[in-house]
């Protein structure tokens, strides 16, 4: 049912408008005014006490005098009757109901929040859906059911297309459908969901992900409240090769709690945003400009992969600008093979450049063929993944229609990307008629093609990652967003509970006597590190409660005793000190964990030591992860080129790292009252010769 | 003279084209239109020995036949003739020609750059300056003087205005004229100078500097040649406050004969241009857009100074996209006063943020004055340096003139920044329409007045450091492009150089004995390092030639054999070994200098040890440099955390590490053979307790 409410709310048969106006401005007369202006089929029913007739339509005195349950109900009256409203749709068996009015959850009123709990139980106990409170609304150009009060739909009057608009904002929903719609390009539909306290965007836009004529879908995101539909959604889209951005903005206060461990503390909420969209194939647009920019580029049907681009310009300098750009985004400047350098000169003047990037110069203004017939030529060098041509200036005396074609015929001949860029509208204009996509400068162009290729090759890593898996049906990991306020361990049952989960951990003993540090330096052999136990004490060395390299069972004792009574004088618990081996090692790496209150259990690797949160240098995983994601994440630290030995030093023992690493996750997966780990440092030696955890930190719910 | 010839360059009382063209699409044609076309009323001498008239003009069969030396030749014939137009017309007394021909030294050509070197010695003998080769050619728009062949100025009519282009390349100069014409901002200068063979762009743009109706200059540079002329440019522009950008693009093979040494190699050319730039004051755009997009915030007579942005807007995801830029962009939203936010709270609605970013929400749909009113409240609170209204959405129902006056009057009654946002094309123009900048989105609006503070800064503090100096004679450092090729010394005479030049190093002897390295050990006392000594080494410990931790005569004396015989296997020279103090300290950091052969000595400060290579946190330092700028650059380091003591460490001794720095600065400035320094490491002590190079690489030249 609630799939097929949803369609409903995409595909009704019946409106229903509760306070429709008629005044066409006003929040309760602009759906009515649309769906009749903009090819709504279906039965519209306008509700207005007032009035024997809405826009031109018969109205109906009340909810209960309509003649039939409609499919969608726009609740466009004011809080104090908006609630009753719903209650009315419900009883009667409206499937979905689209609630404008404000003053609900959105804010900081317990009041507001309790009516909006309330109106939302009674929707459900009739199995009725509800978007909102507090929305925009929805808008679905491909039939006209247009249940929105958006004023931007009369700015930018509306064409069906293949894309996807969803947003939590009504403005930020529609300021993209603007800057698409007048960049030509259509768009199919255009939601707002508001408050989301039923349907979430998420689960909104997991249903429109399944329109097949979808080919593109950007949402803009301001919480994250419902990540298993925004896991399913990446399955659907994944499935489909859909490509899905999302503009997410407002970092909340939210994960703060879990961050009492410091090393999982390091895991900023953002960044687990950011962990969870790569995760699943979805591009994280930092600004409104990448979240449509590229719009053009997504709905081509290009074989995209590799990542070496060829420029052909008329000017020199935009070659350069092109290969610096191309350079700063990690991209490569295709190389030509010898036969194409020598088509080239055998077509090109003596002083243009044949190599890459190709300056035709500005003998194209002499002879225009000059630039089809290169175009000609590069089309059969297969160095190139995508081409991008640039017209810094044209215009009188510049053939640029025969240029804007031999871009379309390179796109059609090789079906690689093609891109253009020019500042001159008319030229651009030019370009976007044979739907070459058109930016106003060379570096723009390359940035998009830059994003373009990237997000494809997450995309297929997320598609070769949960192809088979259950996760569309909400599979993901569950999180808990009121965690019980954790306890610390010391450190002797920390180190106990994550050798028992298989993380090599340093040789120790805890010595509740001093006797019993003497007997364990004698076990291990000098030099040792002595360190008081505490549970109460996480940053041991700022208490003077750490001894490296002891020699003696005069200073073992010795320090012993000082532990003892600088933890007493304090009055903290002593619960003995541990007494271990000193390891010697390559690098010092850390391993930390928490329980992250939306996406669940992370794990952040990276380098470790005293300067962890000084200078930090980590990447974070989402749980489950798999031995390559450790690995892929590793290789984007820092101290990468160390891993594999630099400067005469022998490779890392990676391998031995990714193994704690792994165990590390399937305690925070199975041990659910574990709530965070920091294990730093965790030394790990040369290949072949392991890495041990010599200190840790565990907290317990 | 040489001025008074640029300024004929740029006010020209007579102007002769030769190769003058009765077709205005040709090149020795257009000029002869636009200076009928665009306002010039100097006189104007077609040259062309077939026809008696040119576009209407009496035409001149040879230069030799003028009525007069023109102030300014045009030359617009091919390559073979323009030599010989150049003779003629420095013959005859011309002050400035401009070469539009090309075929000189922009190809690879041995020929065409030994004809340029003939035809600038010719012009010079003369006295007679030359712009180009291989040029568009000058462009003023305040008096009509367009000795230029630009097809745009046909696509986009000229108006005068404030802003000066100048550019190496045609294209690349006159693509920021289209898109800041298009944006309706009068242009005053367009100039393109091609090969910079005589007159170059910097010297041409200082002159234009001196215009004082001028208040933006764009550069466009593909190259540095005249860095002299450069920084005189960043002086008058700082004298008068003219902010400068430059859009500089391609990144040369030169320079990198300096990088044998390896520290100092880290100081890529591309840094150098950086470190210049901000020196002088000059803003380096990375994009077009970077260098365009601002102009209109560059025009206004704001009082730019700190950094705390006001935003308000009709939507609160607006707001929190805004946050979120201006947080990313290192700035800090404005915290208003308690008055501030109860004035707010009469004003608004119970359900609008009075807080920044302040939300004006929906309401204002029906309440148009809400805007008007709530900037009226802000303006007053001084917290905020800068103002961002942004209107997502807007459209029928909007009141957007009165708040595009409200915006207006903002900006009036502060005098500080006030910026628009909008995706809307129709809703920008109103705010353009009152001269408001605006932009597309929030956040390309919060980048802009990052842009525009940080430049500000930077302007400031580049006054500040040029005020008095006789930089404006072109007193820069001379840079030699050809050094000799360097001499590595050893490591003994490289610390004994530094130790002459105020360098703090290790306690150390050259022992060329086994018995004399037995002697330092008594000397220094163990522990001691022992390195073998070769001027063909610049890595001794990836050759065993380094032994750590020393601690009796049997040991060193082993160490010296070993090392001795080690150097002579591999054919080295062995001059014998350096028995050195084991120095401890908190922290490895490293000293580097070298020559850029454009910009003369540099010197890179950073972290130590064996990764500067693989993990480099340096930066670098044109000199001379102050013991400020030395600080300064410090603070960008990742390790900046470190300087001031973290985690219980005590705070690092900078003083004497920047002593260290400006007595390497001092030595690359007074000792011209040295060619580069490489110390690393350089050991800090706590503070107070200095620092100490322990390692050594000096080239002489």
């Amino acid at each position: 049912m609630t799939t097929s409410n949803l369609q409903a709310a995409l595909q009704p048969r019946s409106i229903a408008i509760i306070g429709a106006s008629q005044n066409p401005d006003k929040i309760g007369g602009r759906p009515v005014d649309y769906l009749q202006r903009f090819g709504y089929r279906g039965k519209v029913y306008p509700v207005n006490p007032g009035r024997p007739e809405v826009q031109g339509l018969r109205a109906w005195p009340s909810v209960d005098a309509l003649p039939e349950a409609p499919d969608l109900a726009i609740i466009a009256v004011p809080r104090a009757e908006a609630t009753e409203a719903v209650q009315q749709c419900a009883r009667i068996g409206t499937r979905v109901s689209v609630v404008m009015s404000s003053g609900f959850g959105e804010g900081n009123s317990s009041e507001g929040a309790a009516l909006e709990r309330a109106m939302v139980a009674d929707a459900r106990a009739a199995g009725m859906r509800l978007v909102g409170p507090n929305c925009q609304g929805l808008a679905n150009f491909s039939n006209g059911a247009l249940a929105t009060f958006s004023t931007m739909i009369k700015e930018c009057p509306p064409a069906d297309g293949h894309i996807a608009i969803l947003s939590q904002s009504g403005t930020l929903g529609m300021a993209p459908y603007g800057l698409l719609r007048r960049r030509g390009l259509g768009v199919r539909h255009a939601h707002a969901t508001g408050n989301d306290a039923d349907v979430t965007i998420a689960e909104l836009a997991a249903a429109v992900a399944e329109d097949e004529q979808v080919r593109l879908m950007l949402l803009y995101l301001e919480g994250m409240p419902d990540p298993h539909n925004l896991a399913r959604l990446g399955w659907i889209a994944q499935e489909r090769g859909l490509p899905v951005l999302a503009l997410k903005s407002g970092r909340t206060a939210a994960g703060k709690a879990a961050a009492q461990s410091h090393t999982g503390a390091l895991a900023s909420e953002d960044r687990v945003v950011d962990a969870f969209f790569e995760q699943h194939g979805i591009w994280r647009a930092q600004t409104m400009e990448e979240l449509v920019d590229g719009a053009e580029m997504y709905l081509k049907r290009w074989k995209v992969g590799g990542r070496s681009v060829v420029t052909v310009s008329n000017s020199g300098a935009a070659g350069v600008l092109a290969a610096d750009a191309v350079t700063l985004h990690g991209m490569q400047m295709a190389s030509f093979a010898p036969e194409t350098r020598q088509a080239l000169e055998g077509i090109l003047p003596s002083f243009a450049n044949v190599s890459n990037p190709v300056d035709i110069t500005g003998a194209l203004l002499t002879d225009s063929s000059l630039f089809t017939k290169a175009l000609g030529v590069i089309a059969q060098d297969p160095a190139a993944d995508a081409f991008l041509v640039a017209f810094p200036v044209a215009g009188a005396g510049y053939d640029v229609e025969s240029y804007a074609d031999a871009a379309a015929a390179l796109e059609e001949s090789t079906g690689k990307p093609v891109v253009a860029a020019s500042p001159q509208p008319d030229v651009a204009a030019l370009f976007r008629q044979r739907e070459v996509p058109v930016f106003t400068s060379e570096s723009r162009a390359v940035a998009m093609l830059d994003q373009l290729t990237r997000h494809h090759q997450r995309l297929e890593e997320a598609r070769r990652r949960f192809a088979g898996t259950p996760l569309h049906t909400g599979g993901l990991l569950e999180a808990d967003p009121t965690p019980a306020s954790p306890r610390m361990v010391n450190e002797a049952e920390s180190l106990a509970a994550l050798a028992d989960a298989g993380v090599p951990v340093v040789r120790h003993r805890l010595c509740a006597r001093a006797d019993e540090a003497r007997a364990a330096l004698e076990t291990f052999g000098a030099p040792v590190v002595v360190k008081g136990c505490s549970s109460a004490v996480a940053h041991k060395s700022e208490l003077g409660l750490v001894r490296l390299g002891l020699r003696t069972e005069e200073e073992v004792v010795a320090a012993f005793v000082e532990m003892q009574e600088t933890t007493v004088a304090r009055g903290l618990p002593f619960e003995g000190v541990i007494v271990a081996a000193m390891e010697r090692g390559q690098r010092e790496l850390m391993i930390g964990a928490h329980r992250d209150p939306v996406f669940g259990p992370v794990v952040v690797i990276g380098d470790g030591g005293k300067y962890v949160e000084s200078m930090p240098d980590n990447q974070l995983l989402l749980l489950p992860c798999t031995r390559d994601e450790v690995i892929s994440r590793m290789q984007r630290l820092r101290i990468a080129p160390l891993l594999v030995g630099v400067r005469g030093d022998p490779p890392l023992d990676t391998h031995a790292f990714v193994d704690a690493v792994l165990a590390v996750a399937h305690l925070m997966l199975n041990a659910t009252d574990v709530q965070s780990v920091d294990l730093n440092p965790v030394i790990v030696s040369a290949a072949g010769q392991g890495c041990r955890a010599v200190d840790a930190v565990l907290l317990r719910a």
